[in-house]
Protein backbone atom coordinates (compact mmCIF):
# COMPACT_ATOMS: atom_id res chain seq x y z
CA UNK A 1 0.00 0.00 0.00
CA UNK A 2 1.89 3.53 -0.57
CA UNK A 3 1.52 6.58 0.90
CA UNK A 4 -0.32 9.32 0.24
CA UNK A 5 2.69 12.05 -0.03
CA UNK A 6 2.44 16.34 -0.02
CA UNK A 7 5.95 17.48 1.11
CA UNK A 8 8.98 16.45 1.53
CA UNK A 9 11.88 18.82 2.66
CA UNK A 10 15.11 19.15 4.96
CA UNK A 11 16.93 19.73 6.79
CA UNK A 12 15.69 21.94 8.76
CA UNK A 13 14.91 22.34 12.30
CA UNK A 14 12.16 20.62 14.18
CA UNK A 15 10.04 24.39 15.05
CA UNK A 16 7.91 23.27 18.19
CA UNK A 17 6.92 20.53 20.90
CA UNK A 18 9.23 17.59 22.48
CA UNK A 19 12.11 17.77 20.06
CA UNK A 20 12.19 21.41 19.44
CA UNK A 21 15.53 22.49 17.59
CA UNK A 22 16.03 19.38 16.14
CA UNK A 23 17.95 18.86 12.96
CA UNK A 24 15.46 16.92 10.89
CA UNK A 25 14.31 16.61 7.63
CA UNK A 26 10.01 16.33 7.04
CA UNK A 27 7.51 13.97 5.55
CA UNK A 28 4.22 15.30 5.21
CA UNK A 29 1.61 12.85 4.32
CA UNK A 30 -1.94 14.05 3.26
CA UNK A 31 -5.56 13.67 5.02
CA UNK A 32 -6.84 14.20 7.89
CA UNK A 33 -10.35 12.80 9.96
CA UNK A 34 -10.13 16.22 11.88
CA UNK A 35 -11.01 19.71 10.19
CA UNK A 36 -9.54 22.19 13.06
CA UNK A 37 -10.80 25.80 12.40
CA UNK A 38 -7.20 27.20 12.93
CA UNK A 39 -5.77 24.04 11.26
CA UNK A 40 -2.16 25.59 9.68
CA UNK A 41 -1.79 22.99 6.90
CA UNK A 42 -5.70 22.79 5.92
CA UNK A 43 -3.98 22.03 2.12
CA UNK A 44 -3.50 18.79 3.77
CA UNK A 45 -6.86 17.83 3.67
CA UNK A 46 -9.26 20.34 2.15
CA UNK A 47 -8.94 19.17 -1.59
CA UNK A 48 -6.79 22.44 -2.65
CA UNK A 49 -3.77 20.19 -3.38
CA UNK A 50 -5.67 16.94 -4.41
CA UNK A 51 -3.34 17.16 -7.42
CA UNK A 52 -0.03 17.24 -5.86
CA UNK A 53 -0.68 14.28 -3.71
CA UNK A 54 2.17 11.53 -4.25
CA UNK A 55 1.28 8.01 -4.07
CA UNK A 56 4.80 6.32 -2.36
CA UNK A 57 6.78 3.58 -1.27
CA UNK A 58 8.70 3.65 1.68
CA UNK A 59 11.42 3.27 -0.44
CA UNK A 60 10.77 6.02 -2.28
CA UNK A 61 10.08 8.17 -0.01
CA UNK A 62 13.72 7.52 1.64
CA UNK A 63 15.14 8.15 -1.92
CA UNK A 64 13.30 11.35 -2.17
CA UNK A 65 14.53 12.20 1.68
CA UNK A 66 18.41 11.55 0.40
CA UNK A 67 17.89 13.49 -2.91
CA UNK A 68 16.83 16.17 -0.90
CA UNK A 69 19.05 16.14 2.28
CA UNK A 70 21.78 14.36 1.11
CA UNK A 71 23.88 12.44 3.75
CA UNK A 72 23.11 15.79 6.21
CA UNK A 73 20.27 14.14 8.24
CA UNK A 74 19.56 11.17 10.73
CA UNK A 75 16.26 12.43 11.74
CA UNK A 76 13.12 12.56 9.99
CA UNK A 77 9.54 13.45 10.95
CA UNK A 78 6.60 12.27 9.62
CA UNK A 79 3.51 15.21 9.85
CA UNK A 80 0.30 15.89 7.98
CA UNK A 81 -2.38 15.96 8.36
CA UNK A 82 -2.86 12.81 10.38
CA UNK A 83 0.02 10.83 9.57
CA UNK A 84 -1.72 8.54 12.44
CA UNK A 85 -4.68 7.51 10.16
CA UNK A 86 -2.25 5.40 7.76
CA UNK A 87 -1.01 1.47 8.68
CA UNK A 88 1.04 1.57 5.86
CA UNK A 89 3.36 3.69 7.41
CA UNK A 90 4.74 0.88 9.61
CA UNK A 91 7.12 0.14 6.44
CA UNK A 92 8.67 3.76 6.04
CA UNK A 93 9.47 3.79 9.78
CA UNK A 94 11.03 0.33 9.74
CA UNK A 95 13.06 1.22 6.56
CA UNK A 96 14.52 4.68 8.40
CA UNK A 97 15.02 2.70 11.47
CA UNK A 98 17.43 0.41 9.34
CA UNK A 99 19.36 3.08 7.70
CA UNK A 100 20.35 4.35 11.20
CA UNK A 101 17.32 7.13 10.88
CA UNK A 102 15.71 8.30 13.83
CA UNK A 103 11.88 8.95 13.54
CA UNK A 104 9.86 11.58 14.99
CA UNK A 105 6.03 11.82 14.61
CA UNK A 106 2.99 13.72 15.61
CA UNK A 107 -0.82 12.99 15.56
CA UNK A 108 -3.96 13.91 17.71
CA UNK A 109 -4.75 10.84 19.20
CA UNK A 110 -7.71 9.98 17.56
CA UNK A 111 -6.65 6.62 16.21
CA UNK A 112 -4.21 3.53 17.50
CA UNK A 113 -1.69 2.30 15.18
CA UNK A 114 0.53 -0.20 16.25
CA UNK A 115 3.64 1.00 14.62
CA UNK A 116 3.19 4.13 17.21
CA UNK A 117 5.13 2.21 19.96
CA UNK A 118 8.61 2.03 17.48
CA UNK A 119 8.55 6.31 16.79
CA UNK A 120 11.75 7.39 18.87
CA UNK A 121 9.81 10.33 19.96
CA UNK A 122 5.96 10.45 19.13
CA UNK A 123 4.29 13.83 19.91
CA UNK A 124 0.23 13.22 20.85
CA UNK A 125 -1.56 16.78 20.69
CA UNK A 126 -5.33 16.42 21.50
CA UNK A 127 -7.51 19.49 19.83
CA UNK A 128 -8.73 22.04 22.52
CA UNK A 129 -12.35 23.82 22.36
CA UNK A 130 -10.69 26.24 19.92
CA UNK A 131 -10.06 23.71 17.07
CA UNK A 132 -14.17 23.00 16.86
CA UNK A 133 -13.01 19.06 17.22
CA UNK A 134 -14.44 16.92 20.25
CA UNK A 135 -11.86 14.56 21.99
CA UNK A 136 -12.57 10.91 22.18
CA UNK A 137 -10.73 10.18 25.33
CA UNK A 138 -11.48 6.27 25.69
CA UNK A 139 -9.48 6.43 22.52
CA UNK A 140 -6.72 8.61 23.85
CA UNK A 141 -7.22 6.68 27.21
CA UNK A 142 -6.13 3.59 25.10
CA UNK A 143 -3.37 5.03 23.02
CA UNK A 144 -1.40 6.24 26.28
CA UNK A 145 -2.10 3.30 27.97
CA UNK A 146 -0.76 1.09 24.95
CA UNK A 147 2.63 3.70 24.49
CA UNK A 148 2.92 3.45 28.70
CA UNK A 149 3.49 -0.05 28.55
CA UNK A 150 5.53 -0.79 25.01
CA UNK A 151 6.77 2.34 23.49
CA UNK A 152 10.37 2.02 22.58
CA UNK A 153 11.12 5.88 22.27
CA UNK A 154 9.67 8.77 24.29
CA UNK A 155 6.63 10.29 23.86
CA UNK A 156 4.63 13.38 25.34
CA UNK A 157 1.49 16.39 24.92
CA UNK A 158 0.74 18.68 23.08
CA UNK A 159 -1.68 21.21 23.49
CA UNK A 160 -1.97 24.34 21.31
CA UNK A 161 -3.65 27.50 22.99
CA UNK A 162 -5.59 30.34 21.72
CA UNK A 163 -7.87 30.87 24.69
CA UNK A 164 -8.87 30.39 28.55
CA UNK A 165 -11.01 27.65 27.47
CA UNK A 166 -8.18 25.98 25.62
CA UNK A 167 -5.90 26.62 28.69
CA UNK A 168 -8.39 24.65 30.65
CA UNK A 169 -8.55 21.42 28.59
CA UNK A 170 -5.25 21.79 28.76
CA UNK A 171 -5.34 21.41 32.19
CA UNK A 172 -7.65 18.82 32.13
CA UNK A 173 -5.38 16.39 29.74
CA UNK A 174 -2.91 17.53 32.47
CA UNK A 175 -4.79 15.95 35.42
CA UNK A 176 -6.18 13.11 33.34
CA UNK A 177 -2.47 11.98 32.49
CA UNK A 178 -0.20 13.51 35.45
CA UNK A 179 2.53 11.63 34.27
CA UNK A 180 2.51 12.58 30.70
CA UNK A 181 5.48 15.26 30.04
CA UNK A 182 2.78 18.04 28.42
CA UNK A 183 4.09 20.44 26.39
CA UNK A 184 1.60 24.08 26.21
CA UNK A 185 2.06 25.89 22.54
CA UNK A 186 1.03 29.46 22.25
CA UNK A 187 -1.83 29.26 19.47
CA UNK A 188 -0.82 31.13 15.85
CA UNK A 189 -3.70 32.98 15.64
CA UNK A 190 -2.51 34.83 12.95
CA UNK A 191 -1.90 32.66 9.92
CA UNK A 192 -2.48 35.33 7.14
CA UNK A 193 -0.01 38.54 8.98
CA UNK A 194 2.79 39.02 6.06
CA UNK A 195 4.87 41.36 7.62
CA UNK A 196 7.08 39.68 9.49
CA UNK A 197 7.84 42.35 12.39
CA UNK A 198 4.61 42.43 13.29
CA UNK A 199 3.99 39.04 13.55
CA UNK A 200 6.88 38.50 15.70
CA UNK A 201 5.51 41.53 18.01
CA UNK A 202 2.44 39.52 18.26
CA UNK A 203 3.33 36.22 18.65
CA UNK A 204 5.87 37.37 21.59
CA UNK A 205 3.12 39.21 23.38
CA UNK A 206 0.73 36.15 22.96
CA UNK A 207 3.75 33.85 24.49
CA UNK A 208 4.63 36.33 27.27
CA UNK A 209 0.60 36.33 28.25
CA UNK A 210 0.35 32.55 27.96
CA UNK A 211 3.52 32.13 30.41
CA UNK A 212 2.18 34.45 33.03
CA UNK A 213 -1.31 32.52 32.96
CA UNK A 214 0.66 29.02 33.27
CA UNK A 215 3.20 30.56 35.72
CA UNK A 216 0.36 31.56 38.54
CA UNK A 217 -0.66 28.45 37.81
CA UNK A 218 -0.82 25.93 40.44
CA UNK A 219 -2.22 22.76 38.83
CA UNK A 220 0.64 23.01 36.08
CA UNK A 221 3.43 22.40 37.43
CA UNK A 222 5.27 20.25 35.41
CA UNK A 223 4.81 21.42 32.06
CA UNK A 224 6.39 23.41 29.23
CA UNK A 225 5.38 25.99 27.81
CA UNK A 226 7.04 26.93 24.27
CA UNK A 227 6.23 28.84 20.68
CA UNK A 228 6.31 27.64 17.29
CA UNK A 229 10.16 28.98 16.34
CA UNK A 230 9.86 28.80 12.74
CA UNK A 231 6.76 31.33 12.47
CA UNK A 232 9.59 33.42 14.25
CA UNK A 233 12.27 32.37 11.84
CA UNK A 234 9.84 32.02 8.47
CA UNK A 235 6.80 33.82 9.48
CA UNK A 236 3.97 31.88 8.23
CA UNK A 237 5.75 30.89 5.05
CA UNK A 238 5.77 26.77 4.24
CA UNK A 239 8.59 24.18 3.27
CA UNK A 240 11.45 25.82 5.82
CA UNK B 1 28.34 24.01 55.25
CA UNK B 2 26.37 26.60 53.59
CA UNK B 3 25.73 27.68 50.25
CA UNK B 4 26.55 30.97 48.68
CA UNK B 5 23.33 32.37 46.85
CA UNK B 6 23.03 35.16 44.57
CA UNK B 7 19.08 34.79 43.54
CA UNK B 8 16.16 33.37 44.00
CA UNK B 9 13.32 33.63 41.74
CA UNK B 10 10.35 32.17 39.79
CA UNK B 11 8.29 30.42 38.48
CA UNK B 12 9.22 31.23 34.90
CA UNK B 13 10.10 29.48 32.37
CA UNK B 14 13.85 28.19 31.10
CA UNK B 15 14.45 30.10 28.06
CA UNK B 16 17.74 27.79 27.12
CA UNK B 17 18.76 23.76 26.60
CA UNK B 18 17.58 20.02 27.14
CA UNK B 19 14.74 21.30 28.94
CA UNK B 20 13.60 24.45 27.24
CA UNK B 21 10.38 26.02 28.03
CA UNK B 22 10.29 24.05 31.20
CA UNK B 23 8.70 26.07 34.32
CA UNK B 24 10.91 26.33 36.95
CA UNK B 25 12.30 28.09 40.26
CA UNK B 26 16.02 29.50 39.55
CA UNK B 27 18.71 29.26 42.33
CA UNK B 28 21.77 31.10 41.15
CA UNK B 29 24.78 30.35 43.40
CA UNK B 30 28.00 32.36 43.63
CA UNK B 31 31.57 31.47 42.18
CA UNK B 32 33.04 30.22 39.23
CA UNK B 33 36.35 28.87 38.66
CA UNK B 34 36.18 29.94 34.50
CA UNK B 35 35.93 34.12 33.67
CA UNK B 36 34.31 33.52 30.32
CA UNK B 37 34.84 36.61 27.73
CA UNK B 38 30.66 36.74 27.24
CA UNK B 39 29.90 35.72 30.48
CA UNK B 40 26.31 36.98 30.72
CA UNK B 41 26.64 36.66 34.73
CA UNK B 42 29.97 37.90 35.69
CA UNK B 43 28.11 39.36 38.66
CA UNK B 44 28.70 35.67 40.17
CA UNK B 45 32.19 36.10 40.22
CA UNK B 46 33.73 39.15 39.53
CA UNK B 47 32.85 40.77 43.28
CA UNK B 48 30.87 43.23 42.30
CA UNK B 49 27.73 41.54 44.19
CA UNK B 50 29.83 40.61 46.79
CA UNK B 51 27.78 41.95 49.61
CA UNK B 52 24.64 40.50 48.28
CA UNK B 53 25.79 36.73 48.43
CA UNK B 54 23.68 35.02 51.62
CA UNK B 55 24.81 32.08 52.87
CA UNK B 56 21.86 29.92 52.97
CA UNK B 57 21.25 26.29 54.16
CA UNK B 58 19.23 23.65 51.79
CA UNK B 59 16.52 24.07 54.08
CA UNK B 60 16.22 27.94 54.10
CA UNK B 61 16.47 27.90 50.35
CA UNK B 62 13.64 25.75 50.16
CA UNK B 63 11.66 28.08 52.62
CA UNK B 64 12.88 30.77 50.22
CA UNK B 65 11.93 29.27 46.93
CA UNK B 66 8.25 28.59 48.86
CA UNK B 67 7.91 31.84 49.81
CA UNK B 68 8.71 32.97 46.24
CA UNK B 69 7.09 30.13 44.37
CA UNK B 70 4.25 29.66 46.65
CA UNK B 71 2.61 26.26 45.31
CA UNK B 72 2.82 27.03 41.97
CA UNK B 73 6.09 25.16 41.00
CA UNK B 74 7.58 21.24 40.72
CA UNK B 75 10.72 22.04 39.40
CA UNK B 76 14.02 23.90 40.50
CA UNK B 77 16.85 24.76 38.32
CA UNK B 78 20.12 25.33 39.79
CA UNK B 79 22.68 27.67 38.00
CA UNK B 80 25.48 30.29 38.39
CA UNK B 81 28.16 30.77 38.07
CA UNK B 82 29.28 27.15 38.68
CA UNK B 83 27.11 24.94 40.94
CA UNK B 84 29.68 22.48 40.72
CA UNK B 85 32.22 23.38 42.21
CA UNK B 86 29.71 23.81 45.14
CA UNK B 87 29.50 19.64 47.16
CA UNK B 88 27.41 21.21 49.78
CA UNK B 89 24.76 21.02 47.40
CA UNK B 90 24.12 17.46 47.51
CA UNK B 91 22.10 18.25 50.38
CA UNK B 92 19.94 20.82 48.75
CA UNK B 93 19.45 18.20 45.79
CA UNK B 94 18.35 15.87 48.37
CA UNK B 95 15.58 17.99 50.33
CA UNK B 96 13.85 19.08 46.69
CA UNK B 97 13.90 15.57 46.09
CA UNK B 98 12.13 14.62 49.32
CA UNK B 99 9.88 17.26 48.79
CA UNK B 100 8.71 16.18 44.78
CA UNK B 101 10.88 18.64 43.09
CA UNK B 102 12.88 17.89 40.57
CA UNK B 103 16.19 19.60 39.48
CA UNK B 104 17.89 20.73 37.09
CA UNK B 105 21.25 21.93 36.88
CA UNK B 106 23.89 23.20 34.15
CA UNK B 107 28.18 23.41 34.97
CA UNK B 108 30.75 23.59 32.55
CA UNK B 109 32.14 20.36 33.35
CA UNK B 110 35.70 21.30 34.81
CA UNK B 111 34.94 19.47 38.23
CA UNK B 112 32.99 16.27 39.43
CA UNK B 113 30.42 16.10 42.49
CA UNK B 114 28.53 12.72 43.13
CA UNK B 115 25.63 14.29 43.43
CA UNK B 116 25.53 15.05 39.57
CA UNK B 117 24.07 11.46 39.37
CA UNK B 118 20.81 12.39 41.18
CA UNK B 119 19.91 15.82 39.17
CA UNK B 120 16.82 15.27 37.19
CA UNK B 121 18.25 16.92 34.10
CA UNK B 122 22.50 18.16 34.25
CA UNK B 123 23.37 19.91 31.36
CA UNK B 124 26.95 20.40 30.59
CA UNK B 125 28.28 23.29 28.72
CA UNK B 126 32.07 22.97 28.00
CA UNK B 127 32.84 26.52 26.91
CA UNK B 128 34.45 26.90 23.24
CA UNK B 129 37.41 28.94 22.27
CA UNK B 130 35.14 32.64 22.07
CA UNK B 131 34.83 32.78 25.66
CA UNK B 132 38.86 32.69 25.90
CA UNK B 133 39.03 29.12 28.29
CA UNK B 134 40.52 26.04 27.67
CA UNK B 135 38.58 22.65 28.23
CA UNK B 136 40.36 20.05 30.42
CA UNK B 137 38.92 17.15 28.23
CA UNK B 138 40.30 14.52 30.22
CA UNK B 139 37.89 15.97 33.06
CA UNK B 140 34.60 15.90 31.11
CA UNK B 141 35.73 12.20 29.81
CA UNK B 142 35.47 11.08 33.50
CA UNK B 143 32.28 13.27 33.97
CA UNK B 144 30.75 11.61 31.04
CA UNK B 145 32.11 8.01 31.31
CA UNK B 146 31.15 8.41 34.89
CA UNK B 147 27.44 9.35 34.03
CA UNK B 148 26.94 6.87 31.28
CA UNK B 149 27.12 4.45 34.00
CA UNK B 150 25.29 5.69 37.00
CA UNK B 151 23.15 9.13 35.93
CA UNK B 152 19.29 8.79 37.13
CA UNK B 153 18.17 11.41 35.44
CA UNK B 154 19.22 12.46 31.73
CA UNK B 155 22.01 14.42 30.60
CA UNK B 156 23.13 16.18 27.40
CA UNK B 157 25.85 19.01 26.31
CA UNK B 158 25.39 22.32 25.32
CA UNK B 159 27.61 24.40 23.12
CA UNK B 160 27.50 27.87 22.63
CA UNK B 161 28.23 29.42 19.68
CA UNK B 162 29.90 32.66 18.49
CA UNK B 163 31.72 32.03 15.43
CA UNK B 164 33.19 29.20 12.92
CA UNK B 165 35.55 28.37 15.36
CA UNK B 166 33.31 27.75 18.19
CA UNK B 167 31.09 25.33 15.80
CA UNK B 168 34.10 23.74 14.97
CA UNK B 169 34.91 23.42 18.90
CA UNK B 170 30.89 21.64 18.67
CA UNK B 171 31.82 19.30 15.80
CA UNK B 172 35.03 17.98 18.27
CA UNK B 173 32.61 17.92 21.21
CA UNK B 174 30.38 15.91 18.75
CA UNK B 175 32.61 13.30 17.59
CA UNK B 176 34.18 12.22 21.25
CA UNK B 177 31.07 12.16 22.45
CA UNK B 178 28.52 10.62 19.37
CA UNK B 179 25.82 9.47 22.12
CA UNK B 180 25.74 11.98 24.07
CA UNK B 181 22.64 14.98 22.77
CA UNK B 182 24.18 17.76 21.50
CA UNK B 183 22.33 21.28 22.07
CA UNK B 184 23.49 24.25 20.01
CA UNK B 185 23.08 27.50 20.89
CA UNK B 186 23.29 30.91 19.54
CA UNK B 187 25.85 33.57 21.59
CA UNK B 188 23.80 36.49 22.52
CA UNK B 189 27.00 39.22 21.65
CA UNK B 190 25.14 42.24 22.68
CA UNK B 191 24.79 42.13 26.03
CA UNK B 192 24.57 45.71 26.30
CA UNK B 193 22.00 46.61 24.31
CA UNK B 194 18.72 47.95 25.03
CA UNK B 195 16.28 48.39 22.45
CA UNK B 196 14.25 45.31 22.32
CA UNK B 197 13.17 45.14 19.04
CA UNK B 198 16.74 45.95 17.70
CA UNK B 199 18.27 43.21 19.90
CA UNK B 200 15.46 40.80 18.61
CA UNK B 201 16.31 41.47 14.95
CA UNK B 202 19.72 40.29 15.62
CA UNK B 203 19.42 37.63 17.52
CA UNK B 204 17.24 35.69 15.15
CA UNK B 205 19.57 36.85 12.07
CA UNK B 206 22.20 34.77 14.42
CA UNK B 207 20.26 31.99 15.27
CA UNK B 208 18.72 31.86 11.52
CA UNK B 209 22.60 32.47 9.94
CA UNK B 210 23.53 28.97 12.44
CA UNK B 211 20.66 27.24 11.38
CA UNK B 212 22.09 27.68 7.87
CA UNK B 213 25.41 26.05 8.86
CA UNK B 214 23.98 23.69 10.71
CA UNK B 215 21.82 22.01 8.48
CA UNK B 216 24.56 22.29 5.44
CA UNK B 217 26.97 20.18 8.06
CA UNK B 218 27.39 16.92 7.31
CA UNK B 219 28.86 15.79 10.73
CA UNK B 220 26.29 18.16 12.55
CA UNK B 221 23.54 15.53 12.06
CA UNK B 222 21.93 14.15 15.94
CA UNK B 223 21.84 18.03 17.16
CA UNK B 224 19.57 20.72 18.34
CA UNK B 225 19.95 24.26 17.22
CA UNK B 226 18.02 26.43 20.11
CA UNK B 227 17.90 30.21 20.86
CA UNK B 228 17.66 31.77 24.43
CA UNK B 229 13.80 32.44 24.28
CA UNK B 230 14.03 34.38 27.44
CA UNK B 231 16.08 37.33 25.57
CA UNK B 232 13.62 37.07 22.75
CA UNK B 233 11.30 37.32 25.99
CA UNK B 234 12.99 39.69 28.12
CA UNK B 235 16.08 40.82 26.38
CA UNK B 236 19.08 41.52 28.67
CA UNK B 237 16.75 41.83 31.89
CA UNK B 238 17.67 39.80 35.16
CA UNK B 239 15.67 37.67 37.13
CA UNK B 240 13.19 36.66 34.85
S1 LIG C 1 -5.64 17.51 13.35
FE1 LIG C 1 -3.90 18.72 12.61
S2 LIG C 1 -3.90 18.46 10.36
FE2 LIG C 1 -5.88 17.74 11.11
S3 LIG C 1 -7.22 19.53 10.89
FE3 LIG C 1 -6.42 19.57 13.01
S4 LIG C 1 -4.57 20.86 12.90
FE4 LIG C 1 -5.12 20.28 10.79
S1 LIG D 1 31.48 29.12 33.11
FE1 LIG D 1 29.50 30.16 33.02
S2 LIG D 1 29.38 31.44 34.90
FE2 LIG D 1 31.54 30.79 34.65
S3 LIG D 1 32.47 32.52 33.54
FE3 LIG D 1 31.84 31.01 31.99
S4 LIG D 1 29.77 31.67 31.35
FE4 LIG D 1 30.26 32.73 33.30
Amino acid sequence: MTIPVLEIFGPTIQGEGMVIGQKTMFVRTAGCDYSCSWCDSKFTWDGSEKNNIRKMNAKEILDALIEEGGDRFGHVTISGGNPGLLPQLNNLVDLLHLHGVKVALETQGSKWQSWFTKINELTLSPKPPSSGMQTDFSVLDKIIESLSIEQKGTFSLKIVVFDDADLGYARKVHQRYPTVELFIQVGNDDLEKANEAELLAHLLERYEQLIDQVMADKELKHVRVLPQLHTYLWGNKRGV
